[in-house]
């Protein structure tokens, strides 16, 4: 069994090697810019875990792996474009950097890029690779135009919430597992089950990210602690907080919502107290939790001895229990 | 042998058909709203016509041609986005009516739905029809990026102008026809020779477009004549009037580029002028005919009876004899 580090070795030393035309410069230059500003590259290493889980040669599977990293990428280029963002992992974005016609027109040669890297599959699997892929890239842009919505929307509900982390963030670790499934030689049934592992564990994975926001260790957590209550982002927290609330609750977080100009200390702190008097936190744990379940019960159906499947449950758990 | 408006029917009725989910309404509305406002449907009926061309049926090409049809109108999309046009075929782009954002997400989406169109064919044909739909639309993304720079640029070589032509525009043309070849059953080598067909007769006919955007018959062009003349827009027509002028007209040419202001009549009057004592028009009909040539000898040395082609040869004297 590979480790994950040498996976995240393997898939950066592959996407170094990636190379692209020198002209036009303005199409391609983007691509390698954003694939270099790096990232943990988790959605890869799925790729090449699950195709090692079952016994596939790792190294056949680095293609897809990286299509789905090039995917990924592209995503984040179009969405930093929808989202003004300025900033990515502390670096300018490729529309900051160049322009946003710039980004579009790269974000497109890339998600191109991506499906002649996901064709690099064995004959007898492409149109099963590539159905996934498809279905995948489709929930990617469905899950981003609802989030996009719910900044316009003020009565969003937790199950809205919870397609919505779904379609756009579970799908492709779901999709990346389900791929390097069918590329390691599992059974359809096993690969959707999978396929399952990673959705659930996506889901997880978007609640304990939701939490962390808020209850993160300023010193090992990557982004501002405190970020989404300053931009009023409806996570999981804020939903239910104001779904849970009693009146006064209510009118207060709709009061430090509403404010065009605060001290960001002060309403990170107010809005946290609310959440802690609600016990919001707890409520997002039990909530991670029993997408946790769901994802170690379908792990377990897998057709493969529960040794053999070990390494992804600590995997997983080690995702669920990170402090950043 | 079907007739042009029998392919151009079946392919209207097609596309009416294509289906997308209620909601989100945002992402999969601007695809219904820009596949409805039509267009001639050339580049789908030149899959369903080389099907057609090597004997294969007619029907099974039409999820390919809709792929290529769906391809199109998302460059389409994204290009009104960059291009910040207010209207595409006197209707509001999906950018106006709707924002730029559901442009962008949109046109992605609609990118993704070609891949599942053109992935409905047979598997002993699914991976070369999707490499010549990868290369095809990396081409017209460089394209496209190609074009923008020119708007950038100020000596833009008629070499230059040509390569851009090919891949934005002629390259979908030879796609079209070539994915279309293999689903008819044709050779590769066949196929590769309408695929050449295709790319000439695609540089021609934007030549062709360049050519009626200053004589074209008022009455019976689309477009605004003399539009490109009032945009500064580097065609084939402005690029060699500024390479083979001398210079006094080279610097009436200048002139007219660098007003900020200007009647739109006498500015087009004045460079048509120019234009007609340097011969351009001559010159542009005379490499319209060089492309053209090319393209006939393509055809000429695909392995089928002369009549069986006629009707091919035909269309595309029809498409350059055209005078909107």
């Amino acid at each position: 069994m590979t480790t994950l580090k040498d996976l995240q070795i393997i898939i950066d030393e592959a996407v170094k090697k990636l190379s692209y035309p020198a002209h036009p410069a303005d199409l391609y230059e983007p691509i390698t810019y954003i694939l270099s500003i790096g990232g943990k590259r988790l959605r890869p290493a799925l790729v090449l875990m699950a195709c090692d889980l079952f016994g596939g040669d790792v190294l056949s599977a680095v293609p897809p792996a990286l299509a789905i990293e090039v995917f990924h990428n592209f995503t984040l280029m179009h969405d930093d474009i929808m989202d003004n963002a300025p900033l990515r992992r502390g670096r300018e974005t490729v529309h900051q950097k160049w322009n946003p016609n710039v980004g579009i027109l790269s974000g497109d040669a890339m998600l191109i890029e991506g499906y002649k890297l996901m064709m690099q599959v064995d004959n007898n699997i492409l149109r099963p690779v590539l159905e996934i892929f498809n279905t995948t890239a489709t929930a990617v842009c469905e899950g981003q135009q609802i989030d996009m919505q719910f900044e316009q929307q003020n009565d969003v509900h937790i199950d809205e919430y919870l397609e919505m982390i779904r379609l756009k963030t579970a799908v492709v670790l779901g999709g990346a597992l389900e791929i390097g499934a069918l590329i390691g030689g599992a059974t359809g049934k096993d690969a959707e089950l999978l396929y399952t592992f990673g959705e659930q564990l996506g889901i997880a994975f978007q609640l304990q990210d939701d939490i962390l926001d808020v209850y993160g260790d300023p010193e090992k957590f990557g982004k501002q602690v405190g970020g989404d209550i300053m931009a009023n982002k409806k996570t999981y927290l804020l939903i239910k907080a104001l779904e849970t609330a009693d009146t006064e609750s209510q009118n207060e977080l709709n009061h430090w919502i509403s404010l065009k100009e605060f001290d960001a200390a002060e309403k990170v702190a107010a809005v946290t107290a609310i959440y802690n008097k609600l016990q919001i936190r707890e409520n997002a744990v039990k909530a991670m939790q029993t997408y946790a379940d769901k994802s170690f019960k379908a792990l377990e159906s897998i057709d493969l001895p529960m040794e053999r499947k070990q390494y992804l449950k600590e995997f997983a758990e080690g995702l669920l229990s990170r402090d950043k």
